[in-house]
């Protein structure tokens, strides 16, 4: 059995889900298990019409150009290629909530990366099981 | 005795706090006790002359309206309602912290749904219980 | 043995690092270990060219004038002041993020409070022995 790490995510800003895909590409590295539940506005950042156009930050957006001027210097990809990269390496999951996937009117076809759309009922048995649980 | 899950909710915004309600609701119905611990927003978006009235959202501000168009074609009722029903189908308590109280000058009866005016060190204590810890 | 609450910092808004330190200053009183991470926005919010001067809420911007003369009349000082208390009287430490560091190109000396440069390995670590784990 392996520790599991569960992160309800809410947000859609790019700032907020770096330093999620931060913690997931370390919790791979280390075979550390990691389930993803998607909300509203992490539905919408998952969508493949938006993936990769997304640049919303959620707060200090006046600094967005220093933000990216800094991760390029460090040498920082972007948050869904460190995700999808720890999804090759390790064990995560990634499932959109259903009530927020009927919000966008989406299928999971129209989702990058996800695995499975899921009610927040069965999204609360995995988070009672989880050692860590974070909402994002 | 049942699992529990302690939410601190620092956020007052509709789209958090939505996300927040149907976690809540499923947890209601699957007789997960839920403990909600209102800090600086969380007290003000409580409040009865606040509550029904508020539409802030925390990102993404410019889709608003496909939010609400969403939520109404996937019948999901406001955050408030989904609380509501909660604590009556389930066992779940709300308490404002008594700091963020002071801020907003406001006492238990301003306040819609909330059991108790509660200090932080009150709280810990009941975080160290639960099987599960958000902050929102 | 102690209990001890980790809290990953994503945010810089001087509303959500408030209702951190309330939690932070409660339990250094009640003897809970606290071990802090902060990431992109809050290692920009520890620089000590930034940590006194940042008003920036992360919600509610309009209502800034009426949280900070609520504050006054509670009687709630800054949140890094709190932090700095907690420190003297509890065991609370605060690590910066490596990667993070690299974005905004500081070190350890131009931060203020912390107590090490961690990468995200090493707080995972952490995050598996803790009984509390929030993001904020």
């Amino acid at each position: 059995m392996t520790d599991k790490m569960c992160i309800t995510v809410a947000t859609g800003s790019v700032d907020r889900l770096t330093g999620m895909a931060v913690l997931v590409s370390a919790a791979a590295a280390m075979d550390v298990e990691v389930e993803i539940f998607l909300q509203l506005w992490g539905v919408y950042a998952f969508k493949k019409d938006v993936i990769n156009k997304n640049m919303n930050l959620i707060e200090f957006k006046e600094l967005g150009p220093q933000v990216v001027e800094g991760m390029k210097r460090a040498n920082i990809p972007p948050w869904f290629e460190m995700l999808k990269q720890a999804k090759e390496v390790g064990k995560v999951k990634i499932y959109a909530c259903s009530a927020a996937s009927k919000i966008w009117d989406v299928k999971l076809e129209d989702l990058e990366m996800v695995d499975e759309v899921m009610g927040a009922g069965e999204w609360l048995d995995k988070m009672k099981e989880a050692k860590i649980n974070l909402f994002i």
